[in-house]
């Protein structure tokens, strides 16, 4: 390709500032380093995470940046040593790497790996610790090594999973965040068993996903906990049996559950990010075996507590990350999955807007009917 | 025998009030009813739920009881219906029952046997709710399930193990609970597996009984944590391969271990009940796979907290209860590893007085080379 070891100038939704609307700008994309491989972004979803770091509430979070860690693209170049992509695959780019080689990758008890940690985290390229986006020679900083806000991208060869070319890239995006997220922690991190009752409290995406991975674990009864009573229609398509609204009880709702379920759920999973809720997710389960996964993320600084009681009595608390699903390896998979109707997709996608909407994407987040809005790469 | 179906008077140890002295009394034994056993104490432990029970924080506690659940003995008699035991055999009262039918026995994921709770936890027995105990007519309340500071006592047929008559009793009581507590936290709940980093905080016979199930399961560093540096020679003997005192650092305690384990520790142990410990325990644990167990009992009311990230990234944090050990089933099986000197026992036995010495026994738990000091039930 012409574009090939030359500097692209393309469109980029831009944070300059923390909780001030994105901005759509020129931006320059540096070429591939070794071990980088250059990708043509053709469709992004939104997440929390990309709006939680806007807000400025993440403390790790720099700016300006660009945002962005849910989406998919075909490879435009690769650098030096790049040998499991080449130009013209599709792939989804992963905010968690795996190298393969780390001690976290060859522990075979985790999908962090550790390799391109440092400098993801500080949003720069491991190779020369910059960054590849600028304008105007001013460096824009990248985003959990992703960055897919972006007509073109940067990512470390360990974050690229690459995927069947046939799978419709404005759907398999997702496959880049929350829905992994929600169908891992039940398949991988609770490891549900046929015949569990499951508790899911919050149903946007991931509590979804989390429904479905359920269903397909073979669950007795799945209940949904949401503040929303508009989110019970849709969540019975996901496999969710039973809905609870906490505000048409007095009681905690953990005390509801217990009640229902004769003694706590087997399995239970907190999808809102709220350390409150964290607690309710834990005491509902039942006391000698029911476990308890954290999925959302909290807000910085904020902690989770409960009685040490809870925990001696058998109840144990977990947490996941991108569902415990090992990227490179797993991403595929899963896109084979949903191309064989075995995982849903395309119904977590309510709206499609185009690059240049992205802030009235961002509002959409808070509407609730809204699970993901699919950006398409036009400005 | 003579007593068969007789009230039985005997000396015990009551206590009348928390936290005043003990007092040694004839007490009058009702004959076992229905489902029962009348068990002849022959020796006690002392353990820190006694302490904490008689010091008047367990919110639960009732008075006046008989305190003690570290014991063996020999079977006097049997109410109707009991089936496993019969007068002459040779017993460990279990303060955790296992009725083989109850949904917890029969869920194969725990051992918190629910058959008896709802009496023992309320000082009673199952049949009429009501004591055995008694002094010239008051009601004396039972304590666990067990109350064996006393030389005769009742007890529900599912929380009696019937052991090996060859064993020693004045060692074999203490397989009653602090020794198969540690050696079950690393077996049963942790499932330490050989090369592990093994963190113990907390020097004790908990502490030191979770050291040994650490090395029986090839655990590669056994590093043991306490505030009082002479703990540190005997557990050396206990498999303990490095110390920490907490005191000699002005890092946080996670943050030492963390340093020098590269990373932090596979698994971590709480053998202490102190909450702030607890969170440690959690945060010297490795990201991505560390796991840490609550073995410790904290003071009622008091609280467990840590930031959900420790979570996300990978951590779990479990407890355990009776080493989540099923009681009639294992603490024979615990008798015979004892006797074929695959497990330690005489090791923990550092003090042996006289039942009319109780008082003095208790106040030899808080001098720290105590770890247990086992009673002859003479006055
Ligand atoms: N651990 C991971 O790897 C990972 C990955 C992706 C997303 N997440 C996190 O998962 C969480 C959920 O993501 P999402 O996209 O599904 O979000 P979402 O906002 O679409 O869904 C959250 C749902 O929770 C409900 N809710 C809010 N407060 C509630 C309360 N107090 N009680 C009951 N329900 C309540 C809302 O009505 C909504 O339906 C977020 O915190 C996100 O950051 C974690
Ligand atoms: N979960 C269960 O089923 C179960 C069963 C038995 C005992 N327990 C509990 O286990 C705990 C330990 O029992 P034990 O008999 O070994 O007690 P112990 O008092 O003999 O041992 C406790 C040790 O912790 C040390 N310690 C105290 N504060 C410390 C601190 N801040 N940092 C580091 N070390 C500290 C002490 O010096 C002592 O060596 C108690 O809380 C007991 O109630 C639980
Ligand atoms: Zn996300
Ligand atoms: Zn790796
Ligand atoms: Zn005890
Ligand atoms: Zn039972």
């Amino acid at each position: 390709m012409a574009t090939v070891g030359q500097v692209i100038t393309c469109k980029a939704a831009v944070a300059w500032e923390a909780n001030k609307p994105l901005v759509i700008e020129e931006v320059q994309v540096a070429p591939p380093q070794a071990g980088e491989v250059r990708i043509k972004i053709l469709f992004t979803a939104l997440c929390h995470t990309d709006a939680y770091t806007w807000s400025g509430k993440d403390p790790e979070g720099l700016f300006p940046c660009i945002l962005g860690h849910e989406a998919a693209g075909i490879v435009e170049s690769v650098g030096e040593g790049v040998t499991e992509v080449q130009p013209g695959d599709h792939v989804i780019p992963c905010y968690q790497a795996e190298c393969r080689e780390c001690k976290f990758c060859k522990s075979g008890k985790t999908n962090l790996c550790g390799k391109v940690r440092a400098a993801t985290g500080v949003g720069v390229m491991m190779n020369d610790r910059k960054s590849r986006f600028s304008i105007n020679g001013k460096p824009i900083y990248h985003f959990m090594g992703t960055s897919t806000f972006s007509q073109y991208t940067v990512v470390h060869d360990v974050s690229v999973a690459k995927i069947d070319p046939k799978a419709p890239l404005e759907k398999v995006c997702l496959l880049g965040c929350g829905v992994p997220t929600g169908l891992g922690a039940v398949w991988n991190t609770a490891k549900v068993e046929a015949g569990s009752i499951v508790a899911i409290f919050g149903l946007g995406t991931v509590g979804l996903a989390v429904a479905e991975g359920a269903k397909t674990a073979g669950a007795s009864r799945i209940i949904g906990i949401d503040i929303d009573s508009k989110k019970f229609d849709r969540a019975k398509n996901f496999g969710v049996t039973e809905f609870i609204n906490p505000k048409d009880h007095d009681k905690p709702i953990q005390q509801v559950i217990v009640d229902l379920t004769d003694g706590g759920v087997d399995y239970s999973f907190e999808c809102i990010g709220n350390v409150s809720v964290m607690r309710s997710a834990l005491e509902c389960c039942h006391k000698g075996w029911g476990t308890s996964v954290i999925v959302g993320v909290a807000a910085s600084g904020q902690e989770i507590s409960t009685r040490p009681f809870q925990l001696v009595t058998g109840r144990v608390w977990k947490g996941t990350a991108f569902g415990g699903f090992k990227s490179r390896s797993q991403v595929p998979w899963l896109v084979d999955k949903y191309m064989n109707k075995e995982i849903k997709v395309d119904e977590y996608v309510t709206h499609s807007l185009m690059l240049g909407e992205i802030n009235k994407a961002f509002d959409l987040m808070h509407e609730g009917d809204c699970l993901r809005c699919v950006l398409e790469m036009r400005t």
